[in-house]
């Protein structure tokens, strides 16, 4: 099997990664070449990491099934999955979607790594619209398996459920968004804890600091390994239903008291700034990258053995 | 040292196993004299399954060390710390701070376990009220560290200081909540999470096991290993403020699309109920809460590793 990967910035990376430490053979091309070659070392560099832990057996033989295309044409050449990954923004993606459809084979799903734009925006014009959805990951897609595969009005069902087919063959997590929505759900659910989070801040109740330990001493603890609902279904006797009857009027009296439609305050912002530089000073900060990385291999790992 | 444990539902039990994990010798009292009995073996069980993943060296020692008092009085007697678990009720808090101010030593620290009840609805009429104080821990105590201690109107910064010292020097994570508010920090940002979830399923945008799936392959991850400020400071070049510069509009403008504060409808709590139960038939159910107490442990260990 074959990826084509336009667009090679972390994302794009990380996709590689993925799809090559799956076994595909992986086409990577970027409208800057330099980009494109400098992507071969951060994958090489990931796979690598990633056999440290279990999670790829030869990193070597992963990282030589990745190629750097000299055109577009050529990254999409015989590819059984395209995947891009160009800027945020709506006249590129349109514009690349354009090509993209011309130039794919026939009967291939062709996917945006799209995290902010819902695809109605940059398909309408596009011949091959039924064909084209889409597949928003985690940043980076290597280390956090879930995609969500989002319609636009054009899709077919028939390339959503092969773009899923796809995506989890390769040991991602597709999940369906059903209706366009700005966000998708991702990006929704942590936008009501970091807006909550940011009111929290602006209105004294608690450092950043505290309120980042709050987070990965309790609740992310639990959300690693279930969502929200399966805990709540776990937390009473009767499972979720239970739950929801004792403690629903206490979430929805909580939700009206929430702040996440709060404006933010520029001196809300410097607070959180200042507060990670006394814990992470700038000197420090690719370090702790690198930590976060690893650790999420490490947490990766420790779930495949749960 | 010597910690005083009122009420031995899971919260209680959680905690005695924590401070006897960290050497204290814990006195336990409930005024249904089978539910404390009951609890050593769930205490010296949850110890022998933290000892088999390195977080006790001597369970049995631990075990030793906890026991069953038969009165609130004795439970109390010699206290460095007491902290109080029973049922999450107004009337039962106040009656149990009226005997636990009188009979526990002067000076020493009582807090309550209160997740939902700020401190100023059961502490006015305590004459110690300004050594009472709520200590919330997350659930189960021994295995999320973190403990949001939160003021009354009444309370001594001196016991909040000292409280956040006892409580860290057992290896829980103190965090302090500077101001009386609804649900504390924890409860709401689950809140936040919750009901955005729940409204999402409700207006058919994603099936309820797939919104448990981009929680834990993708924000739950993350934010097991850094809060929600971190995971913004390490996402762009130049840090949190950066970051909130770069996509604060996007945040601030799906802030106002979330849907939080709307009621929740039987249909949706059904359909989230069904489909628990497709995935953890009420059978399995038992099996899964002992799969997410190990998982927890193995993370904790592997947290302390990193």
């Amino acid at each position: 099997m074959r990826a084509g990967i336009i667009g090679t910035g972390l994302i794009g990376r990380g996709w590689a990664t993925a799809f090559a430490r799956a076994g595909w053979d992986v086409s990577i091309w970027d409208h800057v070449p330099a980009v494109a070659a400098s992507a071969l070392s951060s994958i090489k560099t990931a796979l690598d990491d990633m056999a440290a832990v279990g999670l790829v057996a030869d990193p070597a033989a992963a990282a030589a099934r990745v190629v750097v295309a000299d055109t577009l044409s050529e990254a999409v050449d015989g590819a059984d999955y395209v995947q891009e990954n160009v800027p945020e923004n709506v006249d590129a993606k349109r514009d690349v979607f354009e090509l993209l459809d011309k130039q794919a084979p026939q009967g291939v799903p062709v996917a945006s790594s799209s995290s902010t734009i819902i695809g109605s925006r940059f398909l309408s014009g596009i011949r091959g619209r039924d064909r084209c959805i889409v597949a928003h990951p985690a940043n980076p897609p290597h280390l956090m398996p879930v995609v969500e595969v989002a319609p636009s009005p054009w899709h077919a069902d028939a390339f959503v459920g092969e773009t899923c087919r796809l995506l989890a063959s390769i040991g991602q997590v597709p999940v369906v968004v059903r209706q366009e929505i700005e966000g998708f759900v991702m990006n929704r659910l942590q936008t009501a804890v970091v807006n909550e989070a940011v009111a929290l801040v602006a209105r004294g109740v608690m450092d950043p600091a505290d309120v980042d330990a709050v987070m990965k001493h309790s609740l992310g603890l639990r959300w690693s390994l279930m969502g929200p609902f399966e805990t709540m279904d776990l937390n009473a006797p009767d499972g979720f239903l239970d739950y929801a009857t004792r403690y629903g009027h206490l979430y929805q009296a909580m939700g009206r008291d929430l702040h996440v439609a709060d404006a933010w305050q520029n001196d809300t912002l410097q607070t959180i700034e200042d507060r990670r530089r006394r814990d992470t000073p700038r000197a420090a900060v690719g370090e702790r990258m690198r930590w976060r990385d690893r650790a999420l291999m490490r947490l990766m790992s420790l779930k495949n053995e749960l």
